[in-house]
């Protein structure tokens, strides 16, 4: 069976090093994987919960999707999306946060460990606490489920999280599902093996700690600067150097081959200075990086094409959820008012089909033109005048087997004093007649 | 200024004759005054929080639109619609989630009156409370906010729900307002002199007593079989009767005129037996509610309509939603990517001018086209052919003075290879070039 493999990325930061060989890389070669399908999204409504600076999240939503892109991410291949073009995920949110126990979010660590800040420096136990962060493992759960993902690599931290999602799924599926499971319990992917890249300062890279090493941002000139900062130890050239443990080789190693790592080391071991070392480092990773940053610079100066890319991304995405969060409504309750079924109807299968609204085509001053009229002849729906014939037919096709919503491409329009639902219900009457 | 009143109702019960005085005369009345724009919705997603019984959800939903539009209450006049039926609703909730203090939710009246209960029972403090009773400010929050409206009518339990929105709405407009106020500051508009009708028993009426009197449901025999059973003292005909305090007279008084209420009182003191007060009193009610009944069970029949109505509704609402979202949106830095303005643009005006796509419009086989192109003469928009010039014209001034908004009604396809980010850009361009 084909697994799908969910991953958010939130848009507060620009990328580094450490993200493109912890995230970037890995998680855009595991997108080539047969029998994998891959959702990625930028997590922005995540982002809005740390961060209130307008001009940051924009940025970053461009950068991070600009790098992404660069490093090779096929948006054919993978379902690229932004968060905040699915409007089904709040909504999903709202379903969720209805089943899930508020004692399920006293439990979560990132608000454990907020609290207990506050406590140890004697604030009120909430304070400068949001909702945001008090409740968004629920949206979390929403981005997994919405799109029933099996699969969510993430950090250990990241591990309850998931558990939570699967604790609201469970829920969910027992309130509501009456024998249907509508919800699939997502597993945590730990990806221990996946490097943790060091910094400057030989600590794990983080925003945080100000020892990063920018992946595309400042160029190649911003690439050397950082790698000449990288602490090393004090041993002058010439003298043999321990590769063990070094911030340095860590680095290297992380985009060397077995080769290219083996002969570093012995150079090391044999009086290579750092340097030299560093010169060869910027060497190795502008190899890799360099073509990308092309890419990535082009993608900068062109915000409108990303654009057009996630907005893709978005109706591939949204094929899934919108009808998923239809189903999702239905469930709890909130349905669409339809017309009581008339006790003849039953009675009488053929005085049913009878009843069914009709399409009807016809040619006019030479273009082509459909119709859908109702039982009583009132014209639903009226078709513009089509150059052909097939184009025609073709419409009429798409609207009996998909229904509702084929309607927004379709060239036509409501007929007098026609409102939507009514097309919705004739609509969905005919798809039902041909199931 | 025109002053907009909101209100809200929980769809999980089926009105009673105490909704009707309480809530639905004195609304539609309102309504009705000038200078006052309504907005009513069925709070389907609140209902969600005290209610997994989809059933219910949906059958209470019809009972109380109907009802609604039985009572008068008019929606061409009042912008009339189902919480559910707004995406903004959920979206807005999560933004306004994000700058919502914890510490606010925490002292919420009804999540302190479950805690209490909690502790009483010697339970854990938030045993079976659900994110949805905690969280559900903030949702009531973003219904209020989303149309900015200046006056709210509520009980004295709600008041505090009402402050905290206006906490939450001056949180955003410090965070993200840059000089101007996103967000009207709601009042709370407390209704004192609405009677509280009482029940059968003489306690308020209340599904939670059941002790109420159907408004509708179970038709005239219902409404008899329920005054028959209203609680009176035991004095027999020919006792004169202390018309104060008695249940009965209170719900006669609330339909009765003034001449009515004195004639009713007088016949009491003067000895009118308990068995036929209470038929002049179900003829006095019937006389109101006889009529609506038959609009209600025309409405309860035809579910559609209410439906088609509701739909029309939620337009309404939404033609004021969807372009404020946008704004909020764009404030927390949920922007579209759009093109970096070319240098050359700016020191040259001419230059840009002549960088502008054009609308084209022509005649072919009688018919009437236009066409929108790139300045690189890509083909962006294309209509289909129109009988009437005019109309080409009219879709044109539309495109252009409207933007993309105007596009998914109009009788047009993309360009071929032409995504819609650039169309909406392109006409973002002539809209602003407009001004």
């Amino acid at each position: 069976m084909i697994q799908r493999v969910l991953t958010g990325i939130t848009t507060t930061g620009t990328p580094h090093l450490g993200n493109y060989v912890g995230a970037i890389r890995p998680t855009v070669q595991a997108s080539l994987e047969p029998g994998v399908e891959s959702f990625l999204f930028l997590a922005d409504y995540h982002a809005l919960i740390k961060c209130d600076e307008p001009e940051r999240i924009e940025r970053s939503r461009l950068e991070i999707a600009a790098a992404w892109l660069a490093a090779g991410l096929d948006p054919q291949r993978v379902t690229f999306y932004r968060q905040s073009d699915i409007p089904e995920t709040p909504e999903l949110t709202w379903l969720l946060t209805c089943v899930t126990a508020k004692g399920l979010m006293n439990r979560a660590h990132a608000y454990k460990a907020a609290t207990d800040a506050n406590e140890a420096a004697g604030e009120d136990v909430d304070a400068n606490i949001t909702m945001g962060l008090f409740s968004y493992p629920i949206l979390m759960a929403a981005d997994i489920l919405l799109f029933n993902a099996h699969r969510v690599p993430v950090g250990r931290d990241q591990v309850q999280h998931i558990e939570m999602a699967r604790d609201i799924a469970q829920r969910f599926n027992h309130l509501f599902g009456r024998g249907r499971d509508y919800f699939v319990l997502p597993q945590a992917q730990i990806d221990d093996h996946v490097a943790t890249l060091p910094g400057l300062d030989g600590r794990k890279m983080s925003k945080s700690y100000d020892n990063t090493i920018p992946l595309f941002e400042g160029g190649a000139k911003g690439l050397k600067d950082a790698i000449a900062r990288i602490v090393t130890d004090s041993r002058a050239p010439g003298e043999p150097k321990e590769p063990e443990g070094s911030a340095l080789v860590m680095i290297h190693d992380a985009f060397a081959d077995a080769g290219q790592r083996e002969a570093f080391h012995a150079d090391l071991r044999g009086g290579l200075g750092w340097g030299e070392a560093k010169q060869r480092l910027l060497a190795l990773i502008e190899g890799h990086i360099g073509p990308m940053r092309e890419v990535y610079e082009r993608f900068m100066a062109h915000p409108e094409q990303v654009e057009e890319i996630l907005q893709a991304g978005a109706r591939k995405a949204r094929a899934v959820a919108t009808p998923f969060l239809k189903e999702l409504r239905q469930a709890v309750g909130l349905r669409p008012m339809v017309a009581v079924p008339r006790p003849a109807a039953k009675a009488a299968p053929a005085a049913k089909a009878a009843a069914l609204p009709e399409f009807k085509q016809y040619r006019e001053n030479g273009l082509f033109y459909f119709k859908l009229t109702a039982p009583d002849g009132r014209v639903l729906l009226q078709s513009t005048g089509l150059a052909e014939g097939r184009e025609a037919g073709g419409w009429v096709k798409r609207l009996k087997t998909e229904g509702a919503s084929a309607l927004d491409a379709a060239p036509v329009s409501l007929g007098d004093g026609v409102e939507r639902p009514t097309v919705d219900a004739a609509l969905a009457a005919l798809v039902a007649a041909q199931e």
